[in-house]
């Protein structure tokens, strides 16, 4: 089944935006930036967070209640995020 | 002692440049990119990657290797970088 971006924005809402931004930029130090990454990755990540090869006292506990499309579709809403990285200006 | 981003972004290239990009922007769809997370959240990635508490078979090796000083370098040169986040158009 494909994944349903607009499904996993009305999740991330809910579910992510606290910590890590409903643009996928984290609102706190501790918590990554999501916007972008790519939907292998964060895929990934929460089903390592879901069955406990990854550990974090907070994500364990979200990512333990999510189905396999609830995981998909929150992949598919931070990947389509597009973002562009500027280097800083180097040291006078 | 206070991080280097200078001496990160120079370990940077020969570390961490092929997966991850210089940039932070990642190059392949199984790394994340790293441009603009935070120093805490990617010290603490690191050094779970040293302890073995995250594990994945490239990272594990890459860290196992890395000084705290160095740890410190290459997140203060990935944090030292400035992303900006444009959310998709919505469907038409």
């Amino acid at each position: 089944m494909a994944a349903d971006p607009a499904a996993g924005k009305t999740m991330a809402a809910t579910q992510c935006q606290t910590c890590h931004g409903l643009d996928g930029i984290a609102q706190i130090p501790i918590a990554p930036h999501l916007a972008g990454e790519s939907r292998i990755y964060l895929e990934t990540q929460l089903k390592a967070f879901r069955s406990g090869k990854r550990q974090h006292e907070i994500m364990s506990l979200i990512a333990k209640n999510l189905t396999d499309e609830e995981i998909s579709n929150l992949a598919a809403w931070y990947e389509s995020i597009n973002i562009t990285a500027t280097l800083p200006d180097p040291p006078k």
